[in-house]
């Protein structure tokens, strides 16, 4: 591991990752190929929080916060902070003085593979965090990891500058560099969900709707009228 | 398995059905001489959603909910859908198109030993949800599984037509043929309740309303008036 | 394990709990020396709730809640009910009708390193509940534990009339006779932050509050400009 | 749950058990249309027991091995017991004891979704099982439950009497009346595996030995020459 | 928490940690009326390790064992080492020059709440450990813990100079001033259990040999002869 | 995600690799700045073996294995194959067939974030795997994912090339280019060692060797010479 802040990262397009935003985790995953996606073990440390930003990294020693505090100095307005960890670690990393700093830096939302703590402040406050854990451990500010190299949170590897869209469905990473294409394949999905969506809402069945009857018949499914015994 | 789809299954009777789910999951589990329960891993994906209905079941493959489309077309009001799958998995086989089709027809919520996403849509189409987790994880259709036969789900077998009671205490599938003597034995058990609540309330321990002190001390119970050590 | 119920136990000072109530969980970690923190998987049974108060201990057998009525007759107006067990379990062990009793006691919360059930009437209550499961299991009432014996409850050993503040962040234990000096810590530290997160709020950076940046360079951080590629 | 003992339940055929045994849990997994698997939590206390018989079941309370002590009676030469729990314990509720006495009976092993302990003791006496758990936990005999009903362990409901197939790949149940045909299905497929075995060691290829070229292409997979960088 | 190092604490006696060695953890636990057990998911690193000895403790920082270092020098022959751990992590804080130092100290072996590491080299040196993960990750030297202050491991409040007992089935502890009635009361539950062994293995069933049949039969339990359907 | 195999991927050089190898995971992952190991859920599936080789990567969907079939073909001698999976999956997506197939070609093991099964075999051909699960469950071959893209398996993002060193410690990954300097200083690291372990077994305490008595004085350890109460 380089113990290293790289400083002046790329970052997505501010307008593309407002247009992911609008569009939800959910239907950004599937727009990006259904990939991008973190584990579902992180969650929203108070429900209803929506964030998207481009990500600033930190990878951070287990028990120990301090890559965090220096992690701060690197955001910039419309950014999100995320924390990969270098081992399974739940201790509170992050609270309500860091979401304070964070927020006089325009930042949008922090995602920690690892714990966070004074959530009612963090809800009082409106600064959204997906963490792993909810938990008022201390941490220590004794040993070096890394800002702003690509790291490996909940399962996805995060570039700095991606973007990172967040909501009660989960956190999806789109490459910087992927994120407009996302974006309008992405506001074409959407669109066609509605036309769905009341076609279903009438009663149309997908099976009908997606045209399922045939492969399904040919994958070999049956129908019977009478379960086995009663 | 048998990939197959049961049409026109038995169903518990409706208005039994409604009085379960009047008295609560926690009731109708003590009432069924504590059976029936799943896991409980299995959470409402939205705190304070109430189901209570007849099973249609779904068996279904890791990462596919091809047999969820499948099963929309065999439920009818009052039913709930209950989703096992054949392995551990936490991908969001259902999301809010779903749950408009289910809306359409009646249904009165799901149950799903997987995961769910669009959690702030079925949240506001009041439509509730029990999973295993949260993600916005996509899901393909290409491999069979089954409708409409028994499957186990977060631990319990259930058969379809079983009464399903849901709550914030979690899931309680009642047997279709038991589901009248539960009913009435939940009723009575609520009926006592009530007046233990008020003795409570007034002071009274358990101890003496469920007459355990002597039991206690036949079992060997002792008291003493000073702790080890201070 | 001794079966016995120890009578009278000394309890850590009222005021000072009430003090400590006041600083919430997080702060207390802190000023106690980041000890005395439950593990981070006991959660509120619902959001919101907080609790400070003296322990009356329990160590319950799995799927058993007989020492648990037990307790409630050594409960005075200010105790919160902590209760252990031998083994790793989920059951449902405390629900409103135990909860109508402690309250009637002027018990402030439960502390359950098992199940509890009936959320939707403890909400109501407004009686707090931190466990490390919500199950509507019932239990039995058949094998001998012990009340007010020290009892490790998620990882922390409670002694009986230790003090117990619980919020959205968790369990902390104080031992009774420290409670007073860590109260005192714990307020002086919550005056340092008022003045930090006025600072961090105006923009002031952590590295420089808090005077991190020799440390940093000395322990070997290096900042470049560019990422190693793009 | 009826507290009831279930004697002389029919039984899958002898012969037909030692033959999906020699076939192994994978392949019998396989034949049986990839059902029956319990899930992978269940391991064996120790490495390369192998067992095959009919299940005698037994459902037990956390805790509490009384019902495994009433269900030694109704074992006959060939039988597995397999035990249940009415919730997630881990408790060692099978020793060496329980091992001397079902060995003396002809029983083939054990399968628990809970725990054994003795493993030192079951190793030499070459007596297997599959647990959730190792743990040396002492449990009391409280608590009914229930033997020779139908009951889930680890994700499978087992109907008392079905063939039970287990080794270090895990577990497989197959449907008493099922059992034959899966058993003539498993003799083919190892021996349509012994050709393939055959052909892969010569380096052949599995894409081709299963044609699978036209297939991939169509779903759409593409081949390149050069990463994306490097 | 007090980062200090306790020296010079009294020990159990010698000989009586034999004894209990001799008789082994699950028979310990059942003497010491089933108390002092640490949960389950503590393994050996190397399966057939065993080991009797008087407990130095260690409170040890996530991700740091610079407490183990300092313990070192508390050891004695006949010690175990226990290590517990701040908040839950998997870090291999253990590994092969740490083994070699305290054998050269004579200490029978390790019980740690965190990870190890250089198992292949543990096992040959036949220095067993207890752990909770294998893990190659390393720590740091930074923060302080304690050493021989009571530290809870695993889910027990271990006091310094307490008897540990390890084997396959877990780890056990007993109270240093508990440990000689523990090992007589455990040497007749020996006695005891070779003589229902021989018992049991003639074909005598436990429900005679612990006249269990009249109990069962009071607290309902009924045989019927023809399973419910077939 | 690209639906996309790549050929002809440049790799680690195969002396260096072996170099690697020699030193074992927990030297090469100290020697990489404490970098590079996947979380330690990953267990060899047969205690014992080791393997080193460059990484050929699989991105596979949850219970398909497809994917796996395609990348044996672009397997050479010495190669490891590495699998992620696009969520949480314990399928056992890999067997005894895959592994003749893979043996034949020259492949030194296999590292997936999945099941294996066939463990017995698996052992008898001394084909090394460390997987997240033992299960016998079968997969099907109808989702598309990816061979030779960089891939996250077990919290680590391996890119196609890269070095792979496993052992009963765990697995840990080396940047292709990194492996070199790498492979140095394990070398040194390992000779450092060699000296410290000699001088530890003689009785030299690490406080002194590493000199670590006045770090810890200044951070503020204190001994004591009686226990708080006895």
């Amino acid at each position: 591991m380089k113990t290293v802040v790289v400083r002046n990262i790329p970052r997505a397009d501010a307008d593309v990752v407002k247009r992911l935003g609008a569009l939800g985790a959910s239907t950004v995953h599937e727009a990006y190929g259904r990939s991008g996606l973190m584990r579902p073990y992180l969650r929203p440390a108070w429900a209803g929080g929506e964030a998207a930003g481009t990500a600033v990294t930190v990878l951070a020693q287990p028990g120990d916060n301090w890559m965090i505090h220096v992690a701060v100095e690197q955001c910039r307005p419309g950014d999100i902070l995320v924390v990969g960890c270098t081992s399974d670690n739940t201790d509170g990393m992050f609270g309500d003085l860091l979401a304070t700093s964070l927020k006089a830096r325009g930042v949008m939302g922090l995602v920690i593979d690892a714990g966070c703590r004074d959530v009612k402040s963090l809800r009082e406050m409106g600064f959204p965090v997906w963490s792993k854990a909810i938990s008022a451990k201390g941490t220590v500010k004794a040993a070096l990891g890394a800002v702003n190299v690509p790291v490996v949170c909940a399962g996805v590897n995060v570039v700095p500058g991606d973007a990172v869209i967040a909501d009660d469905d989960g956190v999806v990473v789109v490459g910087r560099k992927d994120a407009a294409e996302v974006a309008a394949k992405g506001e074409k999905r959407r669109a066609d969900e509605e036309g769905k969506r009341g076609q279903l809402a009438a009663g149309v069945l997908g099976l009908d709707m997606y045209n399922m009857r045939a492969a399904l018949a040919k994958a070999g499914l049956v129908y019977v009228d009478k379960p086995d015994s009663d």
